[in-house]
């Protein structure tokens, strides 16, 4: 920790600050500068508390407290420097190819689902997604059809070989889940949901971290840590957008998410476009701009009919559109030298 | 549901737009303006499906779609055209008098909070708050006392007479969360954590929901309507500071908060000025500016030692300046014409 | 300036940065930490150019940069302890008085104009706010009566005694408006448009500065700084909302900025809660909130008939409203031990 | 416009608002909804004033009104259909080639222009930036060379052949800028200094306009709308960050504003990786999803030794580094089908 001093402190002054620096097991290193006093406080940030008391206990001493060390450890870079992979059924994520996960917002009945999964799978995706719990703002409006839509998702799988992914909302569901599903999602809502994330961990199925509304990537990476910590290594980061002041699109997609997770972390990265923009007529060019970035997958959502979806049709593109989709990204795809 | 069509619709387009407006069970209403066709959608817009979704399925004919109504009912004013009043073992929250809820961000043992709840008793607070789960951002940092915290609190309770409040994190623990407190507390990150609020809400207890941190105010109603819906009508919201680009405050205190609640809702509004600056040496002034505006309480963190506190400590103020504080607060509350 | 290197670094690459530091002006001061080394610059970081380019220079070996120093001199606190005091006419803004500066967001004409003056002087204003070159979003909106604008507010004062606040817009109008006004008001699109208040400080007024609608508190200072360091003193800084997700109101003004502005500098400090929220029905408790948490002046846009403005109708009060506004403030402003 | 009344309004409340819409202009027509009634404004909207003062004016009737029509013509792609191009020397804007305009963020002596300039012309570049007036957060930092600027500038315009860009700082300087420049970049910090941008437009060079730090599309086409207006028809839009609350990257760069620029204008698109990340780290990966995005340029920082940069060092890439990200670049060039 670097501990900064306002101007003209006298000596007795700094004493106290030193001694309390000392009695939380730091060691202080004095540097005097120009302007103001500064202190180094050596020892590990991440076993000890936080300086950061030292504002609030002497507040006409101390101007500010600047941590030195990153908080996380397991998800970082520097910890594993080569890339994660996560196997999912007999895919590879993280690796050369990069995966289409498409489908609908809401699992809706058999006949919308199947009819989403033969053709996302003729179009090349891997992975079906489809949510049968929707978390969602209003209690009046279709919260999914739970156990029922799990199971649809099962015979999907079974009938076109695609793997699975689906939204885990609640604790008591996890093993539910976890039972049906080959990927269990978290979403923005519950990102810093820990008890949910750790929840999920332990099922051992990997886990794609939504990036929260206002969520710096520092925080994203520590609920990230949540999971490793629990000793779940599959991990995958999802940006889907991040709010700002911005109203044409419903959410401000980070892109440049991807390169930043790429450098401090050795987990996938993942680019939901259809929650990034809220709109389906931006889904294809922020398709193209994640596959040039660098990203593992795509996470999109299509719906044989959007204008008669039960959640976020808004967003959904067509079954037709998605194949065109698809087709257009392999130029991208190769020049990023990926498959 | 207001449909507005982009310039230069032919009847035919605009025929296939109208049709599935009636599928969708409303009646179509048409406007011909100077520069566009606008169609009204007359329909209850909290029984049908939104109608947003014609921009995705037409989107060469559709330009927006504006909802009309508003979507959360029983916490609004229109529901409820008189305040509600929240009672909380012999008090009454809502009604003339302005409460003091002040304790530690963390319980950290008995002496600490011991030693707390007295002060602030002593300085006027009528409800003592601590955390004994903690929700924390690093899966490093201390997650609180769990069980041995609410026994503390509960002890603590018994010997000075405050109510109590404390967060409840996961949907386990409501029964054994709602056995200790007078007051759950649902946290920022959790504040769209709706499996969470549905399990709290059916303990029965009085229910403070902070607001998250990129919450709108709508998404804030919205998610209140979650406990009324729930059957509970204890409900207080609580503005704790939303996150902008400003850094030299953790958060930006919205204190418009308190006059758009009391415009929008009957609920009970409480401002936490220490979540929402996140430095001590603001407090006061928040906590005066609150007052004038209307606030119904005050949830401020205080411990004795803030240079040792166990999480958050730049934002807790020494129980000396709590207790002047509360003084200082009472020109303000008669200023307000409360108690 | 602070250096973190990254870990694991060699002696060599170590020195490398080192040499760099050195030929850039600064000391060296090495710390060898726990988990990595930290180089302490030594040296006057305003004098100096900022050693935040190792970063770009050595992207292997540097992790961050972090300055000591704050970057504003003349607008700080430490620079002036006591608090400034403007003086404009017979009046004194920053002492012991709490200012009300009203009037018309745009002036109309004649008659919009002196019903205006009339009235907020009678409830008690001393400054007559009035716009005579307005910033418009659109080009098809009205900009203004220009210098006829001006000509009119002089004859306002003439008649009423108040003295007149107004905005510039043009370097080119400095010397114009400089003529006509007592206080010249920045706006916040213009608030980091460097050339314009640099030809506003020169005129000699005073000058009401806004906040710019993304600018953090530190930048703010900065641009003051320009105004101070053109050799005007008489500087005001003016809150007025910033921009953030929230849609409910058109901005959310940061009541945090008055104790901020308090603490980090001697200028005072005004509020204008009619752009802050963009709605005229949260102007009163937003201003109640101003004044108990120590504003120097507040600065609210009146207009005889808001359902007619020519700008901005949505957010000024009627006249009634204003004076009945200007009555329940007084217990406020007792409350704040201010006049 | 449409005005949505509240709920349980008596004919004679709707009346006087029927009154008032007649009176500014618009032929009202009635809609009598499920739950409220909606009256739809039938008018010009950017020739007849707004009616959203009619919230102020009937606070209790009134519950919200809403636009019906875009506020911008010319920049539109209604006005114009396809594609603008903008020539600058022999070169098209906004054609099937991609430019690259690169060079240092200051001009700082001939010896680093030139060196600039002949390194980003051998690496593909056609357009030479560098900043001769720049402006700087704080007036301690280095202003610019000025005029000497603009004739190194144009020297090395001679001597290598590329066309250059530059900022304009000051209306009193927009024929002196003009003399020397062949585009004129107007700032984030001044996109809404309208006087600045008729001063430029007047010019009739190319304007190459920022987008503001927080500035939402429709103001940014609005602002486009002031070059237009003023009879110059050569409108660049450069996206280079937006102010989010991530602090990891200074700014978060929107590249979904490349889509939605070409959705609603027919004006070209730059892309400023280097404002928009604040870090040269990121410059590559963010100039890859730009090209695959559809962007028309790429403006990119460059220095030949960015650790003594005078300015914004940390996000300036190397001569070496530029080389090779061109080269990086070809691939997706291609696949976007663009040369």
């Amino acid at each position: 920790m670097i501990i900064v001093l306002k101007p003209g402190i006298s000596k007795k002054q700094e004493a106290a600050v030193i001694k309390e620096i000392r009695s939380l097991g730091y060691r202080p290193h004095i540097m005097r500068g120009v302007a103001r006093t500064v202190i180094g406080a050596i020892g590990d940030e991440l076993t000890h508390q936080s300086l950061e008391t030292l504002i609030t206990a002497f507040p006409r001493i101390v101007e500010c407290v600047m941590p030195v060390q990153r908080r996380y450890k397991l998800v970082s870079r520097e910890a594993h420097p080569s890339n994660s992979t996560i196997r999912v059924r007999e895919h590879v994520i993280g690796g050369k190819k990069i995966h289409l996960m498409a489908g609908p917002c809401s699992v809706e009945s058999e006949k919308q689902l199947m009819k989403s999964a033969e053709a996302v799978k003729a179009a090349g995706a891997t992975i079906l997604r489809g949510g049968a719990f929707k978390p969602r703002t209003s209690p009046y409006e279709f919260q999914g059809l739970g156990e029922k839509g799990l199971k649809l998702l099962a015979r999907a799988r079974r009938e076109t070989g695609l793997a699975v992914i689906t939204e885990l909302l609640s604790e008591t569901h996890a093993d539910l889940v976890a039972e049906y599903t080959d990927i269990i999602q978290i979403g923005a809502r519950n990102s810093q949901n820990f008890q949910l994330l750790i929840a999920a961990a332990k099922t051992g199925k990997p886990i794609l971290l939504k990036r929260g509304l206002s969520m710096k990537i520092e925080e994203w990476l520590l609920a990230g840590e949540y999971v490793l910590a629990n000793e779940n290594p599959n991990l995958l980061f999802c940006e889907r957008g991040i709010r700002t002041f911005e109203t044409y699109t419903r959410n401000t997609l980070d892109l440049s998410a991807i390169p930043v997770i790429k450098k401090e972390s050795h987990c996938p990265i993942v680019i939901d476009p259809s929650q990034g923009a809220g709109r389906a007529d931006l889904v294809e060019a922020l398709c193209k701009g994640a596959v040039a970035m660098g990203a593992d997958a795509l996470l999109i959502e299509v719906h044989p009919n959007p204008a008669e979806a039960w959640s976020d049709g808004v967003q959904q593109v067509s079954l037709d559109l998605f194949t065109r989709l698809a087709q257009e990204l392999r130029a991208f795809i190769l020049a990023a030298g990926r498959e």
